[in-house]
């Protein structure tokens, strides 16, 4: 691959907004990124179409899709037949823990990161939680990513050799819209990510779901236009 | 499901002789199984079969299959077309880790396990690592284990809300030869249980991969003959 093993990075990429930043953010600092998605039988299959497109625009060379079936588990709105919740405000959405929570999914998502890191030779793996405006998922909490660490450097041949792996996670502390002001400054190409939870066929946002709305917010909040088309007029 | 939550219980089933063992133990603690094994491109798809019929045994009455593509990572005898070792000493086993080793493996089906446990509300998730006759795997020590359940705790909805995740390992400190025994006890059929690395076209165990040997080594100790069959004479 042409590079110390060491300068390889494993980047969780759902095409979302957050995930095209980290990626641009491993970019930036020096790594070679190796992308991994998931088609979790997810409803909105546009968000793995979106993330090819973030690959690709970011000249990622080995970008790795795995097909894991959540839909043995059920319980979610994002597999299940269940209503996605529209139009809740962005300030109320960290109370409690929303119907579009996917059991362990960044547990899960995160093993097969590691999985991939450990196969590569890669010691860094990328995701793009957030800690401020983060939907109040558990998973997404820093101790979570720090006790994974932990677990990631205990259950590996690396982690027995010394050679230890890191969680990496730039856009913890960051809100939407520093996050959105990172990925301006970076040239991400925020047309090409996807991050409505209830896209109509064509992949146009809906505008109204809970991450459309966080979205939405972090654009006006930085001041900047989000250059992604709505199915309804946006709110000011 | 005509229990409390709590009483129900998951139980990792790979259809190999401590799995078997280990459902019969969480039976026995008066729990409730949901099995869980895993399809994930393994050689020996023969194990799936042994799981179902290990399952239909104890009259488990939820058995699911996650199929799982851990071929998009590579890198193990398991998964790939390398040669399974064979005829090494039992005892020349746990130094290193052996090409069987399957990247993050336990790390990933514990977080399914972990998936399966939140959506049915229950809080014991059962796995039959041992870390006595275990091969040299990183991720069946039990400071691996003890994170992962710190980790289960922070990750989902269920540790937000202080009902705590147990992993149960009945079987870490036990030898092959009392695993056999406590099986024994218990009525676990061995002759439905699988675990050769590298089984004939008909399920015939080869009875000279480390797994054989473990298991052949474990009955011989234990004073009990293995009821399977093997397609080379058993050494003394």
């Amino acid at each position: 691959m042409g590079r110390p093993d060491h300068l390889h990075a494993i980047v969780l990429l759902s095409g979302g907004l957050d995930s095209a930043v980290t990626l641009a953010i491993a970019q930036a600092e020096g790594l070679e990124p190796h992308a991994l998605s998931f088609d979790y039988g997810q409803r909105h299959r546009v968000e793995l179409e979106a993330a090819r497109r973030v690959a690709a625009a970011a000249g990622v060379r080995d970008h790795r899709v795995a097909t894991i079936d959540l839909r043995i588990f059920g319980g979610s709105a994002l597999t299940d037949d269940i209503d996605v919740p529209k139009g809740r405000d962005a300030s109320s959405m960290t109370v409690g823990i929303p119907i579009t929570y996917v059991p362990a999914r960044n547990t899960i998502f995160l093993a097969y990161g590691l999985a991939c890191a450990e196969v590569i030779g890669a010691r860094d793996i990328y995701i793009g939680v957030n800690a401020i405006d983060y939907s109040g998922y558990p998973d997404c909490r820093p101790e979570f990513i720090e006790q994974f660490e932990k677990v990631a450097n205990l259950a590996t041949r690396a982690g027995v050799s010394g050679e230890m792996f890191r969680i990496r996670t730039p856009l913890l502390r960051l809100t939407k819209a520093e996050i959105i002001r990172r990925g301006v400054e970076l040239g991400v190409d925020f047309t090409l990510t996807h991050s409505c939870y209830d896209p109509a066929p064509d992949g146009v946002a809906c505008g109204a779901c809970d991450s459309c709305q966080l979205r939405l917010a972090g654009f006006r909040e930085a001041g900047i236009a989000d250059p992604i088309r709505y199915a309804r007029p946006r709110s000011a």
